[in-house]
């Protein structure tokens, strides 16, 4: 008499695509602990020490630390909605998919957004962005450290200078960046910073790490309107997260024992290890990568070890190459998005993807792939 | 070396208070299955049979039902900034803090919000509501069916019949009552419902099922300004979780094999039978509650089997009541919010909760407290 269908049972797939990536077992398992209410004595004590662990990971002593209740994106418009009010301008360097994302956030949020562009693949040196900062009573300058639709490290130090000398604030975009390569929010002054718990914290995507400098809560308190978003309304999400302990919203209670697992297992690694980590699985990739002869399409030195983006060879399609990879060797990577949409690869090397054995195993399946 | 605290294990509780619920093994279980990528074949026909069995839970043939990446309060959100335009004319029920927070939504997304007030405790008769759509070209028309702050069971099929008599649209809030209590959207003419995971579906935290009706899908289509969310915003959401399988986010891939499995323990069970075993276990609950001496703070006729508030006694203290429950008996049960903070306690019995061997626990745990 049920209309419902069976259980599910999903093949065991190689993540490497954008993200999410693969899991270490232990994460999983951390979801399957007893669901504690969010309020409980013990849970709260287990919030302390998730917001303990972020803040080593993002290498911040922010008080207004902790897991925005929603995936990567809602840690960025969390950032964005809190920082902007109507009217505000605001900058927005757009190199690929994500920083587009931010300027339209940006521009749903009140602000009056100009957008620097630069050709997808590439990035932002300071003096491009300059200009636009001089003069203008910008508020606010957002960036994207790792750009996962192209695969470009930008470099986020002299921008946060350059906000900070024209008295903006500066938001980063850590999604993809956070455990896979350097990240310093307070040693580079960064004001707003967010990340995804599916990338290189290798855990399944669901909560979206947060942080904003004293100076990001400054501009906060002194708002004269409301936050257009009640559930991510920071000035009253940090009451639940801080010594107030007010009830906000339910938060996802299994989803935080897993985020606290990753971080345990981050922190056990350490994180310039893990650091190191990603950049011998990103050469050790490169290298095969080479003998196989594909190119890729970010320059050499601005290449995030953890988002590898190939150019398709020449004879070759993107969607039926994919499906090949997936169907015969249970290997997810993803295709382009927007301007590279059909032009390159992405292979994710992130978390606990990110080791020599993993490497290998793509190596081989893209050798199978290109006949070569 | 490492600065990371031990693993996180909980104690188990017994949760009855006003979510999260008790969780059946297998919910949890199905979280630790392995992840999927978000756009991965298998995981898009996982995706359609949420949808599929939601529409059942639902009682609707909406296209647009599926469960936003947040918690209940999100899919809240998801409804009000969709359908509201910034000027448009809304009214809001307000009978406790859940009403209170639909209010304060609405006017962030923009509506002219008027406030139509009943005692805590207490609901609405439709024709209280009338005088306020009459020719005043009232857009939404927004109602909670379960207030989860009070234990009011909210009768909604007159006033979605008076919203469409005046050309409104009806939100009803089902975060408590979906899976606990008769709920009919398509039947009772329902344009959009949001619950939660967490309550009588008997999962953890951190999705909320909404559905929208073809006469809301029409108003969002018809919307001149964008949607103030990007995260929320149903224009670009559908594209995913409908046949184009655009990206726009990366769904929390592990919360929706759980609830997948919530779901299809509801429909192996049967609405109905969920419906009356909730009915029954409040029957033993409220015939126990009277043999202690405690009233209930809502009349009988209108009380949710699934959220019981009962009056503090005279010479009791809420938080060392529940204090005492939490510690000797390991059983959560919740406090009063707002006008009734201090006053009533909420014990929940929902989803797996509502069970008689529960129901006799919490007695017991009730008896002891109160050395009766």
């Amino acid at each position: 008499m049920s209309a419902a269908p069976p259980s599910f049972i999903p093949p065991s797939r190689l993540l490497l695509g954008p993200g999410p990536s693969p899991i270490d077992p232990r994460i999983l398992q951390a979801f399957t602990r007893p669901t504690l209410g969010h309020l409980d004595p013990v849970f709260l004590k287990l919030m302390d020490e998730v917001r303990g662990m972020l803040k080593q990971v993002f290498r911040t002593q922010n008080e207004l630390t902790f897991p925005v209740s929603g995936t990567g994106t809602a840690g960025m418009e969390t950032c964005l909605v809190n920082l902007i009010e109507p009217g505000d301008e605001v900058v927005v360097c757009v190199q690929g998919y994500f920083g587009a994302r931010m300027a339209d956030i940006a521009g749903r949020a009140g602000g009056k957004v100009t957008v620097l562009d630069a050709k997808w693949g590439e990035g932002f040196e300071p003096g491009q962005v300059e200009p636009l900062l001089k003069d203008r009573n910008v508020k606010l300058l957002c960036i994207v450290q790792a750009e996962t639709s192209t695969g470009y490290h930008q470099p986020v130090k002299e921008f946060a200078e350059l906000a900070h000398k024209h008295g903006a604030l500066i938001v980063v975009d850590a999604v993809t960046s956070t455990g896979g390569i350097p990240l310093e929010v307070d040693g580079w002054g960064i004001d707003a910073v967010y990340t995804g718990t599916q990338k290189c914290l290798g855990g399944p995507p669901g909560l979206s790490p947060i942080s904003l400098s004293p100076r990001a809560v400054e501009k906060l308190d002194k708002r004269k309107s409301k936050v257009q978003s009640w559930y991510l309304d920071m000035s009253l999400v940090r009451k639940y997260w801080g010594a107030d302990r007010a009830y906000h919203h339910t938060a996802p209670i299994n989803n935080i024992y897993g985020l606290h697992e990753s971080l345990r297992i981050v922190l056990d690694e350490g994180l310039e290890a893990r650091w190191q980590r990603h950049r011998e699985a990103h050469d050790r990739f490169a290298k095969g990568a080479a003998a196989l002869g594909l190119d890729f399409q970010v320059k050499e030195g601005r290449r995030l070890p953890q988002l590898n983006a190939v150019k398709i060879p020449a004879g070759f399609e993107d969607k039926p190459g994919r499906k090949e990879l997936l169907e015969k060797h249970g290997i997810e990577i993803g295709g382009g998005l927007g301007d590279l949409a059909g032009k390159v690869w992405r292979i994710g090397l992130m978390g606990y993807g990110a080791r020599s054995e993993v490497v290998d195993q793509v190596l081989v399946a893209l050798k199978a792939l290109l006949k070569r």
